[in-house]
């Protein structure tokens, strides 16, 4: 416990993905000293995978110009499967062959201050709802588009990790029990076989094979692939095809809104990560979160359609790691960090 | 706050329906003293029901000799739509021309004894966390299954009643995105489309309009009804079409428990409600279970498919009363009773 003000109090937030690590200095209130940034290297393995961990922890120190001393806890975010309690790694399909491994233990070993581990969509969620657009709101669902797609649930400062750390796999919300799409898990029907940069560069294949024709198919070639981006690009230039699948896509994350929000019922759904075409900065951006709005408005009860809004996050690629720290700082006030 | 121990503390749980009043007396240790049912009244509207609350109320401290200042506070459960931090009914549909009626307050006036309001499913869940068979869980999903689909979600003790006390309304859940079946509400796809009383007798008709044979029209006559407790006889003397429609109810729950399961991770989900076709008791209430649990199984995250179970509720009627004393204990070991 700390009698110190939040602005004074120091927190490092380490956010690990596939490809790279994000560190970053955060205050007790939220403000990003400095960050930065090293590559995973996750196919050399987890021990060396905490060394990137400790050089971008020590490269984001140095430069807000703290010691590792004055640094009152660390979060360390990682993607799953994780046993969140035991600090354990359990088998991350974006870390491959770091599995069953301590890596909470390893942080705190290796940088010497108390740490505790999150998911990273938990995280994230976290960051937003601590520090970013969710600020002022008593709960938050999440969504973070990307590759696949994750989610995150706090409700009155608790995030909902679930009894097995599975809580808040929001991707795994079935939207259609019969003749679903496959998704990469193996299921079918899931919210992922449908809105995922996955799912929609799949979509676009399809409808190539059934003969329709886009303007993305211009911009393809030896060095350019197929990609979100691209369909976004041209989308945004009025590529039919990009159009409806992208629009098609939010379409589905309104279905699955409707039923996470009558589960949880929260003040506010945020959309976060690199699938938000642009966000409110282009037209494209603007007609995706249009459409997931009006999926959910026409499917809710009429008091949650009309009090729950729904958003774009606004941390961006930095909310992993301010979460991370913001939960720190959440185990630090409640005397739950590690000895 | 109190230090007097659990048994020695006396609580009154009231659990208000469309048709009846339970009213029960309740130890701080979940035991039921003694309970006493009487007609709501519904037509004669909210002054008059709250009487018939007071009513119940003085049967069941009567019966159990207890005077009504020895209760240290009253649960009071009824159904939605509400305000819960109000103690507001809103519009509830089972309740008509019950609107906007301060109805925590009345009861409270009415009984003289701090009155805290929670919805009906919200409490029935909270009873089988507190007292029935979830007491070992940290965390439950709870479906109710009856002319419509209720739940009630618990996480760490916490009711997840939602910002605008709509959480845990589990019959929103969408199963078929597209082509789904038309629900009450006027929603297409949701599980209570799926699976509720409405449901299977719907589906029933259908079954007859296209020509399919069932030995429950046998049964039926100008006093006998087509119900889904004819449906559960004759499934259970082997009727194909009735074990088909009840099986395929079970597996629509199945889906929405895997999305749900996925938000929520908990600890156990539990079946309680009417429409629980004779529980463990009878062949068809086997299946109807088993059949629930191998489609979640079947669709989950497999450590979620090992590690959660489904199983019947086992408080039956009383889990609303309990409950709601339970939730009016929590309150009081909170400080959050009402003055």
């Amino acid at each position: 416990m700390t009698t110190k003000a939040d602005a004074d109090r120091l927190f490092l937030g380490i956010d690990v993905g596939g490809t790279n690590i994000k560190a970053g200095v955060v205050t007790g209130d939220g403000v990003v000293l400095h960050k930065a940034s090293v590559s995973t290297e996750a196919i050399e393995g987890p021990d060396h995978g905490v060394s990137q961990m400790a050089r971008a922890a020590r490269l984001a120190l140095q430069q807000s110009d703290v010691p590792p001393e004055c640094v009152e806890a660390i979060g360390l975010a990682t993607p799953g499967t994780m046993d969140i309690p035991a600090g354990m790694l359990l088998d991350p399909p974006n870390l491959p062959g770091w599995q069953n491994y301590p890596v909470r233990q390893k942080v705190q070993a290796a940088i010497g201050r108390p740490t505790i581990l999150e998911n990273d969509a938990n995280a994230a969620a976290y960051g937003e709802y601590w520090a970013g657009s969710a600020s002022d709101a008593a709960s938050l669902v999440f969504f973070t588009l990307g590759t696949g797609l994750g989610g995150g649930i706090i409700v009155d400062d608790t995030i909902v990790q679930g009894e097995h750390s599975h809580g808040s796999e929001l991707g795994h919300t079935i939207i259609e029990m019969d003749d679903g799409r496959l998704c990469k898990t193996g299921q079918y029907g899931t919210l992922e076989a449908y809105c995922s940069a996955t799912a929609l560069i799949q979509r676009f294949r399809e409808a190539m094979d059934a003969g329709r024709q886009s303007s993305v198919t211009d911009r393809m070639d030896d060095v350019t692939p197929l990609s979100p981006l691209l369909m976004a690009e041209e989308a945004e230039k009025g590529d039919e095809l990009s159009i409806e699948l992208i629009l098609e896509m939010a379409r589905c994350l309104g279905v699955a809104t409707t039923s996470i929000v009558h589960v949880i019922d929260p003040t506010i759904v945020l959309l976060g990560g690199a699938m938000t075409f642009g966000r409110h900065e282009t037209r494209i951006g603007r007609m995706f979160l249009e459409r997931v709005r009006d999926e959910f408005r026409s499917r809710a009860f009429p008091v949650l359609a009309e009090k729950i809004s729904i958003d774009y996050a606004t941390l961006g690629g930095n909310a992993g790691f301010i979460g991370a720290a913001g939960c720190a700082r959440r185990a630090a006030n409640r005397g739950q960090l590690p000895g």
